[in-house]
């Protein structure tokens, strides 16, 4: 096979569809974007997407110097190339995108969820660079997962493993709903939307000062959050502190699974730095069992967050 | 390689070590036995242990017939072919065992944890034969587990992954004491010596007539509480029905992980048959995330309990 010089990662997301043209070494030399909520028809969306490729490709030389596409995408399968009943897509049922995109542009094409997309660009790109095992946290507007053992991404029988963010935490009477249908997921504390539950049930319940009270309680957000504790806001910082321990006790049942030489970090949430991860690495400690103790990295992912999820896919097409 | 037509399979238990000469069609054609307990001194015991095989080897046409010993033993190492820290085991500290057979018998050694061998034997023999994505569950004095993913055991980065029956699934105040040193794990409630405790808890908490009342209430075992369910006991029924209840919702939880095709249970429990297999299925079907309802098959290992740990040894033996 001749040896081309570029793959095209696409980093598919309810809002928008950021596209990069990437060498080899992670650099990416050219992108552009597209919105994916204003395409209802996901063949006008593809079309556009091409449309919108077409002088980047140029650019390069032409679509002869492309090895491949790779795409992350939310509930995206591997092994199928779709994109299966997707909540925050404006497309519903089972989307068949690689074969979609793969018609259009006459290059091979790969897909993965979001998270794999990202495990696998922490892998190749990251913190993650030449472990075998370990797992991926992304800490987003949901809870995503990428977990790679002996070298290889977990698909599972289906194509759909590594929903951590679905992993019941809290079977008690007041688990929060989680729009999975069911109650107490992980990714009801530990999102930003978790957050900012959080925050409003604080606030709800305490009755000490808060900058937040000055923000109607509805409206609170992850953002205001982090902008209070930065603050030294003490009602905030608890929430962070809450969020930490329950993302580090969640962990460290996790490595019963798979006993992983690390955890990466991802997303919105890790900018709150060792507000977040400070009680996470306590909490992981305290509560893993004896023979693993000290043993997997509790890492935040060092690449930058808007190029992070392009490399991913890109990764991915890499990899084929 | 020459074609050596036999392997060793050692299960290594607190109580017996059992050997069987093992065919490649999984027929066990010489077994021996000695008691671990009685060995204080690991040196005396490997020495007592080839003692005992050498008139099985002899019968098989002596060692150049035999490919090599695979053991499946507690806390059992496969990347170092190390003991390390048994609870139930004589000796202390980390035991280069491995390295000790393969010194005094000169064939090729290799050793894991019985779960992890019982995965394998389920794996090459067994109901999971040709599967490459499952998780074993065994159910004896403790919880023991092994997970398959991509048709590879799951070691992790320190060769102790797998560990399920110590993942936390209660942290209540009323979580029960395990011997790991922490509190609610998995295997304080879904093992024999679980399944005793729950009796014991219900026979207090509750007034309701059962037969177990017969019995002091310190001495009742998983035993008598199966006697008295096949009688039709409603207590002792209630005790199952809590534990498969536990056990279900727990692979519910673990399968966000792995995605398996299936889960295998193996162990002295499983013969409560349905009286644990049915609220297991309920409690798994009802907490599982909706995308991976109906595809994991809960199946009871059909290999014969005293053979399945042998055989699980022996195809690790097969796999070097």
């Amino acid at each position: 096979m001749e040896n081309k010089p570029y793959v095209i990662g696409l980093d598919l997301g309810g809002t928008n569809s950021a596209f990069g043209i990437v060498d080899a070494e992670a650099n990416v030399v050219a992108t552009t974007t597209i919105r994916t909520g204003e395409y209802r028809d996901v063949d006008v969306y593809v079309d556009s997407c091409c449309k919108a490729l077409a002088p980047l490709v140029e650019k390069v030389g032409g679509i002869g110097q492309i090895k491949g596409l790779g795409i992350g995408a939310p509930n995206g399968n591997y092994y199928n190339g779709t994109i299966e009943l997707a909540p925050n897509l404006p497309w519903k049922g089972i989307v068949p995108l690689a074969k979609m995109f793969q018609e259009r542009l006459g290059i091979p094409v790969v897909l993965t969820n979001d998270a794999n997309a990202a495990a696998i660009g922490e892998m190749t790109f990251g913190v993650a660079k030449g472990m075998k095992n370990f797992i991926m946290i992304t800490l987003g507007t949901g809870v995503g997962s990428g977990i790679v053992v002996n070298g290889e991404l977990v698909y599972g029988c289906d194509g759909f493993a590594g929903e951590l963010g679905h992993v019941i935490v809290d079977r008690g009477p007041e688990a929060r709903q989680c729009g999975c249908g069911r109650k107490g997921c992980l990714e009801t504390y530990c999102s930003a939307t978790g957050v900012a539950r959080t925050a409003r049930e604080f606030l709800t319940k305490r009755t000490d000062e808060s900058e937040l009270r000055n923000i109607p309680l509805e409206n609170v957000t992850s953002k205001d959050v982090s902008i209070a504790a930065e603050h030294g806001d003490q009602l905030a910082r608890d929430v962070y502190q809450f969020t930490g321990e329950l993302l580090g006790r969640s962990c460290a049942n996790f490595t019963a699974f798979c006993s992983p030489e690390a955890y990466v970090f991802f997303g919105g949430l890790t900018k709150a730095g060792n507000l977040l991860m400070e009680p996470l690495k306590k909490a992981y400690d305290d509560n893993v069992q004896n023979i693993f103790k000290g043993k997997a990295k509790l890492l935040v992912s060092q690449l930058d967050d808007a190029q992070a999820a392009i490399l991913g896919a890109a990764a991915l097409a890499w990899k084929m």
